[in-house]
Parts: structure tokens; C-alpha cells; sequence
């Protein structure tokens, strides 16, 4: 089995290269294979996705992904930023669907900015569509608006739409990943406005059909912000499009206080996947070595739940991290009084050593 | 001065009539005239927003909603909807400016999820446009796909769209905003996606120029939506659009875990405004005589101030609810033990005491 390894920008390298430890110790035969993406891809080839990776992307079985982003990036002309390889990943490998878990370790409850009775023993999954919705509708520019009350000057104008099949897809995924937890998913509209996420709910209150056993609910996306803070752990799983779950997962990570934790997986209609924290590439403390690989690592432990179909190594993994924890190891992120600082390569050993 | 007075439906009409003493015993001549809105307008007229009611509010000065929505209307077509009288009101009044605070009173800082530390004294103000984006965006609707990889299928589509000069007139309402408080303003946009929101990007950007006063950052909504949650206090004036408004606004009410407290204002050019509660219609505490009346008598202290330019009535307002919550008048929704539990009629007469 192929995995690409795609370290990226800022941290990047550093918290991959103790994903690729862990993935090393498993007793498993691998094959991985290092290209350049984001920043590092347009400063060795001109472009933040090269050819040659989204070849080898394409060829891989699963794909391991640092973060991407610089400042030094951030004047190019937007085709050419890190960004636009993450995008260009999604759409060219159809990874339509984005899982997302915002679970709250026990011994990290008192990172989150919320009160511990609120979030403690949080456990939710959104899972967010990822290659449709206005993130790749066409028509989308800036052109002389031809209509409306501003007729005759520029507008910005972008394209939203969903097609049956993207959302009738996004939705078995959801309905059988409620499945196999607590069996109450949420599905996040704004239909009271919108005629995409009219049809949205429509669609997926047609699947809902074929799994009577799963609760399902609908919820506009401004009172799904809300509910988020008032009382999180009510979701079980949540689905929603594009935009609103970029933003609702974002939230929902951010609840935990320890999004330095939080893995992610993109997947095709054949689970292959692509990996990666949840978390940005941190160019502030870029190099330092104290960034927290511990999201890394367990994106890699999704990839072999999800892709590489070895569950039980993903247990062994998640154990780890969680018996590092229980050892008051911390990375800054992390860190609070009583515990035990360390960096980057010391907690990616300390998994190694749980593991082995 | 008239002032529409617009109650709507489930709690509206009680906490409205609240609101109404108050300005009553103000010692100021406002004419008031009242005409059903929501599911109110439906039932009485065939339609959320019956042709009497938009010619009273287009006559007004200003307008004093309730709210709108009940179950009741759930299942009617969607042009009928309560919701729709509100999407009427502001398209068809130029009503683009929304401005909604998020104060936390210090009596309160226990109502909110989140910990004291992080939120009390919270004072942010959300400006959001109003009457554009993919709220009203055309084209919209279900068609079958003629291009894109699901061509030939149905998909829900909807236009964002943003012309310059609806830009730049809100990007003007925020930075005099800005300048009245802190002077520091964060524009929310998805330029890294949306050319909607590059376009929007560049034109605050040019707007800058003539407030070299006003600190300005331009932040992504995904970040937005984590930052509020991790730091809100940092922020001063949020300016957005339409549909990421909607989301963050929600958020960053709930953020206080008082949203019963919540004023908002809608503006026109001219100033003229609707002003209602940042909070829903409650349908399943109305006619309880439990609602709590104080975002919408906070909501007549800001029509004094923005459009009625009393601003020394506003103050009085605002002067007599601090006094009513000192003296630890609680309505259900903001009660904690040691504090008094009185109903909505209490809690307006008690504002009309604290006045006069
Ligand atoms: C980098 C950006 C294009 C991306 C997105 O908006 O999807 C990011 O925010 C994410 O959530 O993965
Ligand atoms: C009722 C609905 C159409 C409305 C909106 O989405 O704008 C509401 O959520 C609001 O924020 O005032």
C-alpha cells in the first residue's frame, strides 16, 4: 500500500515527520513517497500543487497532509497560493466528504474557553461536503452587473448549487456514519432563503427513507452557530455543504480548546482519503519544534481506519496518544500547570514508545 | 414622529406591548399605528406582509417589531412563510445596514457557556449588509444542470453577488461605527474563495482610505467563527455580509447566553430603521406572560437613538434597564438563584418605574 506524503508549509514537515514515525513502527510494510504542496509545492515547481504531486496523489492509496499556508505566500496572485492546492486536491480527487471529529480528552477540558459542564466528554462528527456548493459553482468573477438595482457597475459574483447526486451522496455517508454511533444526525440548511438548501433538505429527507433507524433532524445554520455554544453535546452527527460546514467545523474544533488534537479525513466514494490535521500550518512557530504532532498522528490513524482497512492499528494508535496524555505529557498548545511540557519530536517519541 | 408597530406573531405581540409603555411614559408625541406582520399577516390577510402593513412601515419614521414564526405556518409554501414579511420589509425599504451588539451585562456573566473570564464585559458591535449577498441574489432556483459533472441532473442553485456600491456603503457604516467606539474594525470575508468576497476585500480596503483613524483587519469566516469563540473580547466592530452575518451575529448573541437581552437595528441611507429583538418568536412560551421584554425595549432605546435622534430618551432606557437588572429583576430566561423571578408585564412595568 502507497501512501503520498505531503508535509507542506509552516509546521508542516515537523508534525508529519512524526506521523511517518508512528506509521513506521505499526509491523505494517508501507510504501511512502514525499512531494511538496502549498508553499514548499510553488517554491520548488512554480505552482502549490506540481504535476508530479498530484500524480503521485492520484496513484497513492491514502494521503498523509501537513498544513499549508505562509505570509510569504500571501502576495501571489490567488491561483498560485497554498491554498489552491488544497482545493485543487479536493475537486481533481473527488474527496466529496469531510470528517471532522471535535472530541474533548478528558485531560484537556480545561483548554476549551467554555465551561467544563458544557463540553466535557464532548464527541461530535461533522461531516461537511467538500467539493461542491459555492466553493466551484461556475459562473463566478467580477464582471458589470447587467441587472438589479446596481446595474451598469462591478459586482463580485460567485455561483451556488448542488446537484442531486452530490447531495444524496454526502448523505448516505452521514446516515451511515450515524449508524454506527449514536444514531441522530443533524442536517444544517438555510432553506427558509436559500434554493439550494431547500433542495438540500429535500434530498436528504428522501434518504433519510432508506435508514429509519437513524433520528434526523434539520436545522438552519444560523441557529446551528448557536446551538454549538448553548449545549454542543446534544449533536450527535451533524451534515451540512461546503461553506457552512467549513464554518460550523471550525466552531465545533474550537469548542474543544485543543484543536492542536483534532484529525480530518477526505474521502472519495471509494474511501480513498486524503489526511490531515484540522489545524493550520502555524508559520509563526514554524521551526521551533514545539508544535503538536498529536492531530498528525491521529490523521494518520484515521487513514488506516477509513483506507488502509486496518482498524485494529488505528485503535493501537489512538491508544497511544491517549496513554501519552494520561502520562500529563503536553506541547504548549497544550500545556497547563502540573503537566509535563515537551516538543514536537518528544511527544511523537512518547506515542512511538506507548505503541511499542 | 409615527413609529410602525409591527408585534407579529408567538411572543411578539407581549413583549412589544412592553416596549409600547415604555415609550409611552417617555413624555415625547409619537404616533403609533399597528398592523400584523408573520404568521399574523397570513392569517389576517393571505400573507406574511399584507400590502397595508408595507405601506404603513414605507409612512413611518420608524418600525418596532416583535417577531415572527410559529409552527403553525410551518407547512405552508415558502412565499407565505412568516420569515419572508422580514425579507420583504428589508428589500423593499433599503433597510441594508443591520447592527447588532453583543454586550454582556456584568449582573448576567453567569447565563453565558462560556467561561467569565473570557466574556464578561464583552462589547462587540456585528454590522451586517442586509439586502444583498445570496439572500437575494439572481438567478435562484431548481433547474436541471446544463454543464459540470452532473449535467442533465436537478440541482438547487442560488447567485452571491455584491455590487461596488452596496459595498461601500456599508463599509461606511462600519467605520463611522468604528470611530464612535474603539477604532478598531474587522472586515469577515472568504476572499481566499469567493470572488464575492475578494471583490468585497479590495473595495473596504479602498473605503480605509478616508478613515486612516480606524484599524482595519481583514479575517476569513472560518477563523471569525473560531476567534469569537476563543477570544471574542478582541474584537470591537465586525463588519460581514449578508450570509456570513447571519451565522456570526447568531454567534456571537449567544456568545452573552442573554440573547433575551439583545437589541438590533436595520437602517436605511437615511437613517430610518426597524428595530426588533435579536431573539426568535418563541412559539412555545407565548401567551406564558414569561418573555422576556428587554431586547425589545432596548431595541426602542436604539430606534431613539439612530432614527428618532433622541438620544437622551436612549440613554434613559438604557439607564433604567441596568437599573432593573441591579435590582435583581430576572425574567425566566436570565434567572439564577438569589435573584427574583418576575414575568414579562413585571419586567416592563418595572423599566416604566425605573424611569419615572
Ligand atoms: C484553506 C481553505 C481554502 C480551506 C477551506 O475553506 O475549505 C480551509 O479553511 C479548510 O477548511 O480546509
Ligand atoms: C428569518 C430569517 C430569514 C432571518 C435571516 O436569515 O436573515 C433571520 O435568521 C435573521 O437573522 O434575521
Amino acid at each position: 500500500m502507497k501512501i503520498a506524503i505531503l508535509p507542506g508549509d509552516g509546521i508542516g514537515p515537523e508534525i508529519v515527520a512524526q506521523a511517518v514515525n508512528v506509521l513506521n513502527v505499526l509491523g505494517e510494510s508501507f510504501e511512502m513517497e514525499t512531494a511538496p504542496v502549498g508553499g514548499a509545492g510553488y517554491a520548488a515547481h512554480g505552482h502549490p500543487l506540481p504535476e508530479a504531486t498530484l500524480t503521485l496523489a492520484k496513484q497513492a492509496d491514502a494521503i498523509l497532509l501537513g498544513a499549508v499556508g505562509d505570509w510569504k505566500y500571501d502576495t501571489l496572485e490567488r491561483a498560485l497560493r497554498p491554498e489552491q492546492a488544497i482545493l485543487g486536491l479536493r475537486k481533481h480527487l473527488n474527496l466529496f466528504a469531510n470528517l471532522r471529529p471535535a472530541i474533548l480528552y478528558p485531560e484537556l477540558a480545561g483548554a476549551s474557553t467554555l465551561k467544563p459542564e458544557i463540553v466535557s466528554g464532548l464527541d461530535i462528527l461533522i461531516i461537511r461536503e467538500l467539493t461542491g456548493d459555492v466553493y466551484f459553482g461556475q459562473p463566478r468573477g467580477v464582471r458589470i452587473a447587467t441587472d438589479g438595482a446596481f446595474i451598469g457597475e462591478r459586482e463580485g459574483f460567485d455561483t451556488m448549487r448542488y446537484a442531486e447526486t452530490e447531495i444524496r451522496r454526502i448523505a448516505h455517508v452521514a446516515f451511515q456514519a450515524a449508524q454506527k454511533r449514536d444514531k441522530r444526525l443533524t442536517s444544517v440548511d438555510k432553506a427558509n432563503v436559500l434554493e439550494t438548501f431547500q433542495f438540500w433538505k429535500d434530498i436528504v429527507t428522501e434518504v433519510h427513507q432508506e435508514y429509519p433507524d437513524v433520528a434526523l433532524d434539520h436545522m438552519y445554520i444560523d441557529n446551528a452557530s448557536m446551538q454549538l455554544i448553548r449545549a454542543p453535546k446534544k449533536f450527535d452527527v451533524i451534515v451540512t455543504g461546503n461553506m457552512f460546514g467549513d464554518i460550523l467545523s471550525d466552531a465545533a474544533a474550537m469548542l474543544t480548546g485543543s484543536i492542536g488534537m483534532l484529525p480530518s479525513a477526505s474521502l472519495d466514494a471509494n474511501n480513498k482519503g486524503l489526511y490531515e490535521p484540522s489545524h493550520g500550518s502555524a508559520p509563526d512557530i514554524a521551526g521551533k519544534g514545539i508544535a503538536n504532532p498529536l492531530a498528525t498522528i491521529l490523521s494518520a490513524a484515521m487513514m488506516l481506519r477509513f483506507t488502509l482497512a486496518k482498524p485494529e492499528q488505528a485503535d493501537r494508535i489512538e491508544t497511544a496518544v491517549k496513554k501519552v496524555l494520561a502520562q500529563g505529557l503536553r506541547t504548549p498548545d497544550i500545556y497547563e500547570p502540573g503537566t509535563t511540557k515537551v516538543g514536537t519530536e518528544e511527544m511523537g517519541n512518547a506515542v512511538v514508545r506507548a505503541l511499542t
